[in-house]
């Protein structure tokens, strides 16, 4: 190790405790590796800061060394943006304090390192919710959904995880501390600072403390599963139902037969929810603070039109709270339940929400053809236009055979969702996986005004270099561990 | 006029034809004084470019020439953003068109040029609404709205111009044409570079054209006027609703006992509200998309629960949309109605909306103190927390010794924002007139992020420079043309 190293590690030790800054493979391991380990990292170190004051401390020593930083949460992201290339990994994990519940200002303000379940569970203790809500809710940290803009189940009705945030607390590039912990709905003080550090996945600067908005916890909620003949008899649903429920729609989540056929075969306690079988299927909530409300006999009504139209086939409608989760168990099992049949190319795309059922009718036609006897397991967000195009390999082929044809199904998929003006990663980023696709897809202008900001703000290129977008002397993408899948 | 400023009109004029090239004192001085007639500023020459294509053009030449580009939409801009200095004013009155109206996408795009109402007006015509409504939305144009990051009275339910657009079109300090126009409701490939241009006030790029979200029609609204004993009783009415009525409570505005008694005096048509008189009042309004909703019936419910705790004195309850609008009349009225009791010292703040009862009650208290017989006329965006808190002049006072004191009483008010931790400019942006006072509340770790990325994105300092921040070589604030008020 060079000695210029050495002198870092030693200062960060001396600030930090020996014990916070771990340099052995052992102790290393799990920030190295991410969770579907396609990539393996390298690094100086691991440092575990503790409070805002240590991680500035951090990043200027590093920025004196000219160290690169990568921060991390709870290290459950999907697109390699957390993996280090060089340098040191910073754990926000230390700082999991929730400093302050205000149930009257319906906020609070929390450390980015608190695990977002607690986060959750701290605004049900005051008989509120933060809606953000994801299936690695139990170890994924909300500096992390910050950072990447987290999406899950209920953006249709409260938005992305960007607009669950009034404030942030952030250490910029040069160790600097910018307190903007405002809790206020309305400020137009100047340049809108916050919403540039969300979302841009720790390369402007390290979120360490954050604002977040709370909402009435909703006190009745009806869950049901519906079966239409087509993506776009859903659509048609869909917009029938937000026309008329309004915010009282929280969810809208799409399933094709096959998920639903996979889920039922694999899923432990997965039960059949209605008798036949339909083309698509439609999970949907709808939810209201007002205890008085009748949403059973709203929803009732709604889906009897739908019915009598034609657009909706067969539906089971929740009547007790264990059945609500009995359905919401088929859609939570399917991300689980892929693997078993194979491998699978993925896709986290969106389209505009008129054009959903055309971009899965159409991308569908176009891998079908493609490959004959691929699978197609494209299901999700239907009410935000967000599908995960997955694909499932064919019946009978073999699972490195089809996983090298990786980036010819990207091509194809992504081509599609570029004509439909949509986007190639609607909800888990950018990182490294997709950071040369977003070169191709990407508005130049646009490129070209990312790599701007991020030389003004990190003229060093130190905060998690070649992660988003590369600059000149970034490394190109780490090669993955093995084959994608 | 040196010869390189009229070889640039000369190439503005052939290329925009020269009628659009207006540089004659009668035909440019409606554009030289802004609404409240605080400033007058001084220009080349006011320049009306009828496309995107047309404006980067006018960008390209002035970057050439070095000159400086002043945006403006419908002037109605309240804090002297839109006021030239020096260089050429842009007008982007001419790109009104509206582009495309998609109900089943519930998106628009629209123009810079077009005025609010026009915008309002095509969403209503697909049944739907953008539900951005200010006093001025008779002649503002959309592209102020988003580069001030409007507010107004929906702020509550539907959130700021920020949470209502969904992409843009810029045209940057070079001249580049930016196409963010996407309409997607998740999108995350790379930094967010739109919340960036909203709320810059013009000073980062100029938007031609925005990506606007619309939102099902409310088909049943109800109004009510109530009177409270105090604004802290007023407080635990908006939080009893909210809890109760979440989504469906659209608006919650905050008049005091001496706002309804000028708007009696002196409004045309103003109607008594109540038999009584109150030290507080609220206008609230419910709306739900749902025409089977009885929002009559749920909101007389949680009033009744609020009149048995105490919390409500009195309330009115419209019973037709006529009364409704006879409702927000006394609400609407107040802005014109201050200035016939005198000199009126404003300020456009917000606090967190747990506290905006204790902020009425300390600020007024100190505005009392500070001058005797003062009328405290603090009204406005109450569960949003944003107050316009406004000074009315001593009854017997001469009005330009009152006004005098205008900077005494922003130090007295801004310093009480300031230990709330809220914000001196609540929903009108800083413009010139809050400049330097924002230099001195606003954290100095943002000041200079600011400057930063104004730096990073108008290298020239030539998009309207001087507002916002100041950077070396801007001017000071323009003189005003009188004093304020």
């Amino acid at each position: 190790m060079p000695e210029l190293h050495s002198d870092l590690l030693g200062a960060l030790s001396a600030r930090l405790g020996a014990k916070h800054v771990i340099a052995d493979p052992a102790g290393m391991e799990s920030y190295l590796v991410e969770e579907r380990k396609l990539y393996r990292g390298t690094a100086l170190a691991v440092v575990r800061p503790g409070s805002t004051e240590e991680v500035a401390f951090v990043v200027r020593e590093c920025a004196r060394a000219k160290v690169a930083v990568v921060p991390q949460g709870g290290n459950t992201g999907l697109v390699g943006g957390g993996v280090p290339h060089t340098g040191i990994v910073l754990s926000l994990a230390r700082l999991d304090r929730i400093r302050e519940v205000n149930p009257f200002n319906a906020t609070m303000i929390v450390e980015a390192g608190c695990i977002l379940r607690n986060v959750q569970d701290a605004a049900e203790k005051v008989d509120c919710i933060f809606p953000l809500s994801l299936a690695s809710e139990g170890s994924c940290r909300i500096g992390g959904n910050i950072s990447t803009n987290a999406g899950g189940v209920n953006v249709l009705r409260y938005g992305n995880t960007r607009e669950l945030v009034l404030g942030l607390e952030v250490v910029l590039a040069d160790g600097r501390i910018w307190n903007g912990l405002k809790s206020l709905r309305k400020d137009n003080t100047g340049y809108d600072l916050k919403n540039l550090f969300i979302g841009s996945e720790g390369t402007l600067g390290i979120v360490t403390a954050a604002v977040l908005k709370l909402f009435p916890k909703p006190k009745t909620r009806v869950t049901a599963f519906i079966g239409c003949a087509s993506p776009h008899a859903a659509l048609d649903l869909f917009e029938g139902l937000r026309q008329t429920m309004g915010d009282e729609l929280t969810a809208f989540e799409f399933m094709p037969h096959f998920a639903l056929d996979i889920v039922l075969r694999h899923a432990p306690g997965a039960v059949r929810p209605l008798s036949g079988d339909h083309a698509a299927y439609a999970l949907i909530e709808v939810a209201s603070p007002d205890p008085d409300l009748d949403l059973r006999e709203l929803l009732e009504k709604a889906l009897g039109a739908a019915f009598e139209n034609g657009t909706v086939e067969d539906a089971a409608i929740a009547a007790s709270e264990a059945q609500n989760a009995a359905l919401w168990h088929l859609r939570e099992s399917l991300s689980d339940v892929q693997g078993l049949e194979g491998g699978s190319i993925k896709h986290d795309v969106s389209v505009p929400v008129s054009d959903v059922a055309d971009f899965i009718v159409t991308a569908s036609r176009a891998c079908e053809e493609a490959l004959p006897g691929i699978r197609v397991c494209a299901f999700g967000h239907f009410g935000d236009g967000n599908i995960h195009f997955n694909l499932t390999q064919p019946v009978d082929m073999e699972k490195p055979l089809f996983l090298a044809q990786w980036e010819r199904f990207n091509r194809i998929v992504h081509d599609i969702v570029h004509a439909m003006n949509g986007s190639i990663s609607a909800e888990h980023g950018v990182g490294l996986i997709k950071r040369d696709e977003l070169a191709r897809y990407k508005d130049p202008v646009a490129l070209d005004l990312m790599k701007t900001l991020k030389r003004a703000l990190d003229p060093q290129n130190i905060l998690n270099p070649g992660k988003v977008v590369a600059l000149e002397g970034d490394l190109p993408p780490a090669l993955p561990m093995g084959k994608k899948g």
